[in-house]
């Protein structure tokens, strides 16, 4: 029996979104009615903002049966690269899963299971407590998060201030960045970043990179910054950010 | 420009082959003649039993250049599912495998990565050692591979003793499985298998599954057993076996 299914990501990466529970509704009422399965890629669950909150859209009414939520070691415990993560769903689903994980991925390393069994454990047992890394981890990127947009748009880069995730958006057309140098057949956002990175010794992603050939063209002017670095890291960056605003007046 | 490559895979899974000097040398010479590249899949290098040595190509005069040496932690150290492992080259080819990487796997777990380097560190400062386990593990596997070759004997499939790896493949033609009840769109060695595994409770791998369609019918009376077991386990492979051979007779 063929199905069709959509993929949802919240929060989300590169945008920073993070649904609301009225937004979740509509997409899981949408499922409901057309009979749609969901995989909900909640990787970020644990990195929501002030004035946000995560919502599972598998605890709404009806979607349990049909979602697959995802969630990732990497991004729950800062271990990018362990490349362990979960899916939760109902047995009727997570069954094809298995077949899958059985024949591509075929097996995963078993200390680093353990390894985040333990975290798990640990921090389960401590969900209250501000120690706990769940609490601990966004607060610390809270402040790394609105330094960077002051940063950002101290030099002309207009943020969009991201509800979750730890990646900022930023309109660079507004920038008068001179990209004459620059090969001419690539979208605008991969010029700029190669550009930046070069002339700047600041690195970020494309925005279009993301995107299929349909919905390029509207992102080009947009890349994508990472926050979740040392405050060493982002002291250096200020600094390229201040000489480089010298520059400019 | 294009070059053509060939892949060698020394010992040989699944066949058990260890390729001789002699041997090496002919593809060497073959290699250098047509200006050919040589990935060289040495994961099983330490397991080669007695009265066999193990080559490695490129350090066969004017190989270097041109081979790609591949080895696996997951077989060095018996940690299969790490899915770590290494290339040794020259850097003209090197840089290659390293843009693969960046776009493919991305990156390793670096835990296990320092696991690796620590494993090595102690067994490199003890090579002469028979505590070493490039030493101890081959013997302990030779062991289990004469055991399993008898066993397997004993009923009446015939084993192709391997010069090393960790596999045997045996001819099971001989044997007089009665695959009647079995579905017959498939090879006859899948059946044999999935026979096996459901009566006997013995698993094993179809050979054919290893080949492409031109040569799937020469190998299709085959088939892989593994021997890097537990003692137990093996002891439970052998009341099998024993049992099997009694209800023959
Ligand atoms: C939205 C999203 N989903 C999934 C992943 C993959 O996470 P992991 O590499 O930990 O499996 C990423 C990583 O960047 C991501 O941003
Ligand atoms: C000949 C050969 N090469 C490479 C591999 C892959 O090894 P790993 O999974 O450790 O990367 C295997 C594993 O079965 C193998 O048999």
């Amino acid at each position: 029996m063929e199905k069709d299914a959509i993929i949802l990501n919240t929060p989300h990466n590169p945008l920073g979104k993070v649904y609301t529970k009225e937004e979740l509704q509509i997409i899981a009422d949408l499922c409901i009615k057309y009979d749609t399965l969901c995989i909900s890629d909640e990787v970020y669950e644990w990195l929501v903002y002030s004035g946000n909150k995560h919502f599972k859209i598998a605890t709404f009414p009806g979607m349990w049966e049909r979602t697959i939520t995802i969630g990732s070691a990497g991004k729950t415990f800062s271990v990018t690269g362990w490349k362990i993560g979960w899916s939760i769903g109902p047995n009727h689903l997570i069954k094809h899963l298995q077949t899958i994980q059985q024949n591509t991925i075929y097996t995963c390393a078993t200390p680093l299971q353990e390894a985040l069994a333990q975290a798990f454990w640990i921090d389960i047992k401590r969900m209250d407590d501000p120690e706990c890394y769940f609490n601990s981890l966004p607060k610390e990127l809270e402040v790394k998060r609105d330094r960077m947009v002051c940063l950002l748009e101290s030099v002309g880069l207009k943020a969009i201030v991201p509800d979750g995730g730890y990646f900022i958006i930023a309109d660079v057309s507004l920038l008068d960045a001179d990209l004459s140098d620059m090969k001419d057949n690539e979208p605008y956002d991969y010029k700029f970043v190669k550009w930046m990175t070069k002339n700047k010794k600041l690195s970020a992603i494309p925005v279009s990179a993301f995107c299929n050939s349909e919905t390029k063209l509207q992102f080009e002017k947009f890349v994508r910054f990472c926050f979740i670095k040392k405050d060493s890291t982002l002291d250096a960056a200020e600094e390229i950010i201040r000489a480089w605003n010298m520059q400019k007046s």
